[in-house]
């Protein structure tokens, strides 16, 4: 019987937690499930021979300990802010470990002695970071052996609602933390095409978008990522003259979203005065000029440059926030009040269903011609438990623990699943479960 | 004999330094004054009997402790952030201090302490902040003593180079720290107009002008300061419906400035790869769209609106930004890039002469009627070192100097230059100096 410690049981563990406990009782498997709140595990997890459910603290170090020390793999769903502790908990015991984030400083930092102690510590194998890495992985190593040389790598993921859910005027609800969607873009968008390096600040951001089309699924708009340079190296591509990662939305959303940028509505960095007073109409009124012979309507017109009856402003009516609603609640960044009007229309219903989009787009040089490639994701939600989200996040590291449990990895340190004797097998099972891309090359 | 300590004799401390000499005698003073490099005070400052030169570091801890302990006031001109090491000493010694920066959090911790022992650290006795505090609450308090209701005050402040010096497309020399005015307005721009608080944004803060007019000075445009509001409780002005604090410029500038900021050229969070090989020109360019049938020029002209021969490609042309110089210095940000390139135009030659620009203004009810009342400053640089700056900084912090050590100021613990008792003999001694508001007034 070998032993699966699950820390951390929210909304994205789901399709992991229900992939292994399918697994159990062929593979000879135990999985524990730990969270916070036991009535959270009771409702959501029904009994199982194969399953304890856990409530747990993380502040309780004996029982980390603990729990780490009886597992022989761990897999933490926490926010990545806590990997760390447990990772020194895991190097303590010797135990592997398993995540869906990026590789923190701190989790680097860590590869020698997980090294030193014959562990290993596979990051990113999640949706995006992860299944992007794989498949990704395992074109450029084909291409690589076939001699072609790839000439640009741009690629798009978003997690988006579902085609039959689509119902509301921004073609967006949240399928994920809405925080994180919110602030996301902050900072600069760093990547390089055709040999140049780009830099876009927060603030272009979103009107610098491209259009990608996945077959079946209609056009969608990308933006832009912050952080595409550092994975020329990681894809073993430094010498790359385009690089592009980006995030991918429904047409018509960028431009919308941008006026919250361009007024400062997505700003973090500090509290509105009384915020508890503070209507929806003030809120985006106090990012307005001092007017007082224009309604808020028409200063917002102004602002977009479009008429008040407009599509810009039907969107921004359509989200309540021209109405006399009291935010009610004290101490907020604009962040967290945009986040607070966006959240009472962006909320998945009971019913709607969430899609994920990837999209990688290759060229290169082969033979004396120029190729275009493009592999081409799409992961349909089943229902509220199986999101398409949790699926893409959980099912990669569902086969990632199986495969380590089974001796099939047997790399050291802290890792990436950049590797064949990850995404061969990987990919492999992804299509048995329904996550298969979709490739289409064309030749000039 | 009484010890006057001064740390730090960089180009601001000039004005302080020397007008303390000039009193030194008939005062029965000593001045010591201390900076890293003993071969530039003796450079800077003659022999004086009443002066002595120290060679210091603010990491020898037993120098900084017996320079305090012999002194009877100490007078920090170091970098702001190394105020809190000196009053920790000036805690532990029981001496005042006076400093020209704004009172930071660990200095407000320090108040109670600094009570207990009966010691003054008097703060923001300067320019901006400083003469800007006098000058407003002396017609503050007269207004509230004279029962008017003040509805509006907004205050501006410019360090500008002089008109006779004035000879570039920008009307523009740094006459202060370079890196702080390429960082100028990072942040959130926060105030109040006609109660209603509005919160700019970094990349809209450049085209939220006013024109300000300063007679006999002609016309300048001021932008909003990062933080107006938490003025209002230090001015006693808490239900006041208007209130600005911002910075002057050339008419003109802020526009031409604004380009960095949308192109992102003033960003200060990333180092640029490779900026030691990167030409002024690829410099600019990495921040333009990709188009390799657009010289760079062009790709500014569209991104900024206008056609490559007018005024703004000609004043970026005048800098040297499309020139193919290396920067030659490696891991800069963009803004350091960017301060390097405009250090090399906008230093101020030998003979140029520098201008500080000051204007309140006011509005209130009195009797039934409204009023408007400018007051307004001008201060000329008079040579390389009694510029305008270090007369602006250095004279209030000299003259609140002898009122302390004359025992006029009686206040204890960490304080800001809003109180009659300091603000009505300082005024009047710069009065003296030749810095002088002059009042004009209307009533509608």
């Amino acid at each position: 019987m070998k032993n699966i410690l699950i820390l951390g049981a929210g909304r994205s563990a789901f399709s992991l937690i229900e992939n292994l406990l399918q697994n159990a009782e062929s593979n000879q498997w135990h999985v524990s499930i730990c969270d916070m709140s036991l009535p959270y595990l009771n409702e959501r997890y029904a009994d199982n021979p194969f399953l304890t459910k856990v409530k747990f603290s993380l502040e309780n170090d004996s029982q980390l300990s603990e729990l780490v020390s009886k597992s022989d793999i761990v897999i933490s769903m926490l926010p990545a802010r806590f990997h760390q502790k447990v990772a020194k908990s895991c190097l303590q015991h010797s135990k592997n470990m398993l995540t869906a984030s990026y590789v923190s400083p701190e989790m680097e930092a860590m590869d020698a002695e997980a090294k030193k102690k014959g562990i290993l510590f596979l990051n990113e194998m999640g949706l995006d970071p992860g299944i992007d890495h794989l498949s990704a992985m395992k074109i450029i190593d084909e291409l690589k052996a076939e001699g072609a040389e790839i000439t640009s790598f741009a690629s798009f993921t978003g997690g988006l609602v579902a085609p039959e859910s689509d119902n509301n005027p921004w073609n967006y609800k949240f399928t994920w933390n809405p925080r994180n969607v919110v602030l996301a873009g902050k900072g600069t968008a760093q990547y390089i095409q055709k040999g140049q390096f780009k830099y876009i600040p927060y603030h272009r951001l979103f009107s610098t978008i491209q259009t990608i089309e996945i077959d079946g699924c209609g056009e969608f708009e990308g933006y832009p990522n912050r952080d595409s340079l550092s994975y020329r190296p990681i894809y073993g591509l430094e010498r790359i003259p385009t690089m592009l990662r980006g995030t991918l939305r429904k047409p018509g959303f960028c431009k919308s979203w941008n006026h919250f940028i361009q007024l400062g509505m997505t700003d973090d960095s500090y509290k509105l005065e009384n915020s508890e007073e503070m209507t929806y109409r003030n809120f985006i009124n106090t990012f307005l000029p001092y007017n007082i012979d224009k309604t808020v309507e028409k200063k917002v017109a102004d602002f977009i440059g479009e008429s008040v009856d407009g599509v810009e402003i039907e969107k921004l009516k359509w989200l309540g926030i021209f109405e006399e609603t009291k935010i009610g609640t004290p101490d907020l960044s604009p962040a967290q009040a945009l986040q607070q009007i966006l959240e009472a229309k962006w909320t998945l219903a009971e019913t709607d269903k969430d899609m994920i989009v990837m999209q990688h787009l290759f060229e290169y040089e082969k033979g004396g011609k120029s190729h275009n490639l493009k592999s081409s994701l799409v992961i349909m939600g089943e229902d509220t438990d199986n999101t398409a989200m949790a699926k893409g996040v959980g099912l990669p590291l569902a086969i990632g623990c199986k495969l380590v449990l089974n001796g099939k990895i047997n790399l050291k340190g802290v890792q990436r699943p950049i590797q064949p004797s990850i995404y061969e097998p990987v990919l492999e099972e992804l299509e048995k479960l329904g996550i298969k891309f979709v490739e289409k090359e064309e030749v000039n």
